[in-house]
């Protein structure tokens, strides 16, 4: 008998999320790194299920994202889209050719009364990944961001309105009556995990869905694993999406100070230790002083070796 | 006060339809030409309504549709088609990305309750045609053939099985409870209508499905207008598709004298005129006793003025 290959639980949203995953993947073990992905982002756009963040999660895993634009297929063509821009059809969300067949097959699979978490599964398996992904819930959740024009849907704010309408809150519309994912659930369970990472994703409309399914982020902070949270905020700014701008509407501090309070007091006790970015060390007290162990190290991933680097970075860390 | 132009009304299937109706539009003045289309062909895939015979008039109609293929679009591109492929999902029906723009405007409007008839109108409009292109229902009808190999839906047995299962006869399921196109009964009520033309389109799958709708053919029949048939078959072939196929299958004769008398039985009293090509010339006699006035002329529709032409030998005849 060999000892099981301890497992690390990734909490993901779409782009910051999948390049720490990434890094994650290249560090880890093959089979060892199980994401657990935001799906409060999912919708219906004509007619077609969309699960924008397991999409980016499985096209950066599989080395397939489009890195410049952020998210979709590198080397995409955009003919459906023209086509469908000259019939007067909907374009604000862009959908590439190729992207289409992951909708138009994974919409015709839940059609057929298929789960998701099984054609997550399948996706990630036709791409060649070893890697677990894994949506939140098969259950549906879906963002409404309350801003000054009244609530919008999560994607009709973020790609439509290009997040520019000011932001006052937020509901997870169906949160209350999502069931965590049980293979994620049976994992925590299994005492293999060895560090629950969440990664560098907005708070508010990635990690907040995840951690808000009922019992989920009692049972993180309960697992004998390190929680190590990563901070999208880095001087300021967040590298990618409205967190900063988010954040400012809310009157937060744009800090990883104000990341840190965020959770410190939504999920008391839930995270053990605070990744920050080296710019921002001057933080570091006030943020030990919210009882997160706060380490400072280079957090921007641009290259590949940013991103195993900050990997290595968290999995080194242990349970207080 | 002008009056008013003369309207033709075109029963049309598929390709050899489209073929004759492109042709009535050349000779015609603008707005004069009137196609009503088979939908029993309509069918379900991945999720999305297609309609196939609509789509080759509007394309065949607006120059856009690939001639020697006799489906799609002219420069098509399959890029999702490709990636649909390695996905393991459904590939048997060729869905080209421009096409597919088509298919997910029309099932997306509606999917929110628009009528397949005003759907129709606005892609013709969208095409630029001023031939008015009408569903011949809004109510689902769908053929099933039925096969040795038990009954199939129609496109299953057209594109998927290539027609090879022998045919022993069809069903068009939906069609008693089906409403002919309200628009189209008003216009033959109009007292407008000069020719009513049958194109040379398959006689059992896209031309029964339409005289077949609740009190149609007889309307047809009791109309002022001279009926115009077409005939499919020439010199025992085929120009396109099934049709001489499912004919020896059914043991009629492969002839144009098999096709007059299928319409003779089913349909007594409907045909006034009947044009086949000039190598059956020797069937003229048989036909005429059937009640027909057959016409002899070049029926084979290779250039455009081969269908200017045949349009032309339509719109000569009067009624009897």
């Amino acid at each position: 008998m060999t000892a099981a290959v301890p497992k690390v639980l990734a909490l993901s949203g779409g782009v910051g999320g999948a390049k720490l995953s990434l890094g994650l993947q290249q560090v880890l073990p093959a089979g060892a790194l199980h994401v657990l992905v935001n799906t409060a982002d999912d919708f219906e756009h004509m007619g077609l299920h969309i699960s924008p963040d397991i999409d980016t999660v499985l096209y950066t895993l599989s080395g397939r994202a489009n890195r410049s634009q952020g998210w979709g297929l590198e080397g995409e063509t955009w003919n459906t889209l023209q086509a469908l821009e000259s019939l007067g059809g909907e374009t604000w969300f862009r959908l590439g050719d190729r992207d289409l067949a992951t909708h138009l097959w994974r919409s015709n699979q839940l059609a057929q009364g298929a789960d998701l978490s099984a054609l997550t599964s399948a996706l990630a398996a036709q791409l060649g990944l070893s890697t677990s992904v894994h949506p939140m819930s098969a259950d549906p959740v879906r963002t409404l961001v309350h801003t000054e024009e009244g609530e919008l849907p999560f994607q009709h704010y973020f790609v439509r309105r290009q997040c520019e309408p000011r932001v006052s809150g937020f509901t997870f519309h169906g949160l209350d009556n999502a069931r965590p994912n049980p293979d994620v659930l049976a994992l925590l369970a299994s005492g293999q995990v060895s560090h629950i990472v969440v990664c560098p994703s907005n708070p508010y409309v990635s990690v907040d869905p995840i951690l808000q399914l009922p019992g989920m982020w009692q049972m993180l902070r309960d697992h004998a694993a390190p929680v190590v949270l990563v901070s999208p905020i880095v001087a300021g700014l967040a590298i990618k999406g409205p967190a900063a701008k988010m954040m400012a509407e809310l009157q937060v501090p744009v800090t990883a100070l104000g990341v840190a309070r965020h959770y410190a007091q939504r999920y008391p006790g839930l995270v053990d230790h605070f990744l920050i970015d080296e710019s921002d060390a001057t933080l570091a007290d006030d943020i030990n002083a919210l009882g997160l162990v706060t380490h400072c190290c280079a957090t921007v991933m641009k290259t590949l070796e940013d991103k195993t680097q900050l990997a290595q970075a968290c999995l080194r860390l242990e349970a207080l």
